[in-house]
């Protein structure tokens, strides 16, 4: 297609997607690159998108907020794509002498990725908010839609194994998610911010990016009252599977399916979301599979391997999306 | 002189000092640089250094102990000699990155710094005390004398200033020493560490490094009960002058010294300490000044411009208070 008519339907689909209000709901490396899709085709403020802070932890004195750095440094740019962690042209000097040291180096922790922790931190101890604090690292970093920690109260998720009850990060870095989950426990009592339930009232479109049920989205929707907005308020919720063809891109989803009880399939993630979604977005290489609630369907290539892919991929949610809103009013 | 009787008078003064037990209290680069001359002379077991912990704060979350890592890289071998702080061969990367996202920046973070920063706050986050961190720190970079925190509680040295009332490193690094000091504010009811205790309780000598007497070596006194220790149980109290020539080798103490109500002068700094100490050690630009309450005198070269210089410095003292120790005995 000449890039005169590629233009036409961008600006066609501008328009198309120009009054839709966006939330997103994302993990780590799948929710950040479906993030960052939305972002290429939406304007910064029809986007929120809501960061698990399950996986939070605090090491070395610095809070560490590990989804939310995933997403942020994907939005700006400077993500590390071969790792799905921490920033590019990262150097490791701290981490090297701390080897030498003898202190904790089970947690990578790289010089660039250091001042992220280091200024979050001390801006928490000034007392600010993680909310404020994550908006000021984002504005620094020239990140326009808003990325929002889905509270500002901590929300650890442990997991239940067969090798006891392990702290998240010890479970997914220090151990590599190998033990086996018997069961996620998630915080009582934690809730959103203002800031999270205003993106909640406004969104058109809430969009549940292809990070774990589990340990990503779960740890959101378990935040009073993210879940029961999701279930009550916009006009169309989306699930995008982070399974595609029984393995997982990224992390422990393929894994965890059976130890959690469910099929290792994109169709047990649709029956995992049925009571909330409308529409399911699952892979091409997962074509025919039958969705048993029967929401509407979406099969389309979901791996996001470009920039331009996360973009496509976007586009063609929000367009699906953008005619099931015009075909319901 | 030929390095064979080099040796043999290394020999016979390391025989000379063999029995005896030093404890030095230490400050930062002053304090180091003649700790580091007596741990040329002294073998590990001899020396204990009591490091200043009254200048240690919170930064970014991570514990920092200024002049302790000062005494410590000195020891190590690693110190940056050119700025009196810090590591030699440091790089800065994580700095800059932290001035990019508007951190603050005031506090100079190096790299391989925030490597000890980060490992002791780990520790002292894991329970250890800092006696026991600086212990770890210590052993992995091969630092044989014993260097003990003066306490393991905070200990936090306030100055009185004609801008209010600052915590130590606000007037130290971020007002480079600029505002006038009117008192300083040392805590109430901190306790000696039971390792401090001990080494107070063996030496034969202590030793007042030439340190600011204000806010690196009154800190460690005011310390119960360090100041009754040391006024009561060695057989010999040695203090070096910070001052030479009215002026001092590095910090705020020449400043000080008429700011607090003094003489900026060595024989007022004899004065200061004139209840403590038995033998007073001067540098040779001071020659032929009057001590008013006549302790044993030491006029020597007390810049230790270089290690070896450190160490004749170390070895002049020891020979000194041997020699009086004789006497007296």
């Amino acid at each position: 297609m000449s890039s005169s008519s590629a233009w036409a339907i961008e600006q066609q689909s501008r328009k198309a997607f120009a009054d839709l209000k966006v939330v997103c709901l994302a993990g780590g490396v799948g929710g950040a690159k479906l993030a960052d899709g939305l972002a290429r085709a939406l304007a910064g403020d029809q986007l929120t998108i809501i960061g698990n802070t399950g996986d939070d932890f605090t090491h070395c004195g610095l809070q560490i907020c590990p989804d939310l750095d995933t997403v942020m440094y994907t939005l700006a740019g400077v993500a590390n794509v071969e790792t799905g962690w921490g920033r590019q042209g990262e150097s490791w000097t701290t981490l090297a002498e701390m080897t030498r040291l003898g202190g904790p180096d089970w947690f990578r922790l790289g010089d660039l990725d250091l001042a992220t922790h280091l200024t979050r931190t001390h801006w928490l101890a000034q007392g600010k908010t993680l909310t404020a604090a994550t908006a000021h690292l984002c504005a620094q970093l020239d990140v326009h839609p808003a990325l929002l920690p889905m509270s500002d109260q901590p929300a650890p998720t442990l997991l239940e194994t067969d090798e006891g009850v392990l702290p998240f990060q010890d479970w997914f870095v220090r151990r590599r998610w190998q033990p086996i989950v018997q069961r996620v426990i998630l915080p009582a009592d934690v809730k959103a911010t203002p800031l999270v339930m205003r993106a909640l009232s406004r969104a058109d479109i809430v969009i549940l990016a292809p990070s774990n049920p589990f340990v990503s989205i779960d740890p959101i929707l378990n935040v009073y009252p993210i879940r029961e907005m999701v279930a009550d308020l916009p006009q169309l919720v989306v699930a995008v599977s982070p399974i595609i063809a029984g393995t997982a891109v990224k992390g422990p989803a393929a894994k965890m399916m059976p130890e959690m009880g469910f099929a290792n399939s994109a169709a047990a993630i649709a029956d995992y979301y049925a009571d909330l979604i409308d529409l399911f977005v699952y892979d091409q290489k997962d074509a025919g599979i039958l969705l048993a609630n029967d929401p509407h369907q979406l099969c389309t290539n979901t791996l996001m391997t470009s920039p331009a892919e996360r973009e496509r991929l976007a586009r063609d949610i929000l367009q699906t999306a953008v005619q099931l809103l015009q075909e319901t009013s």
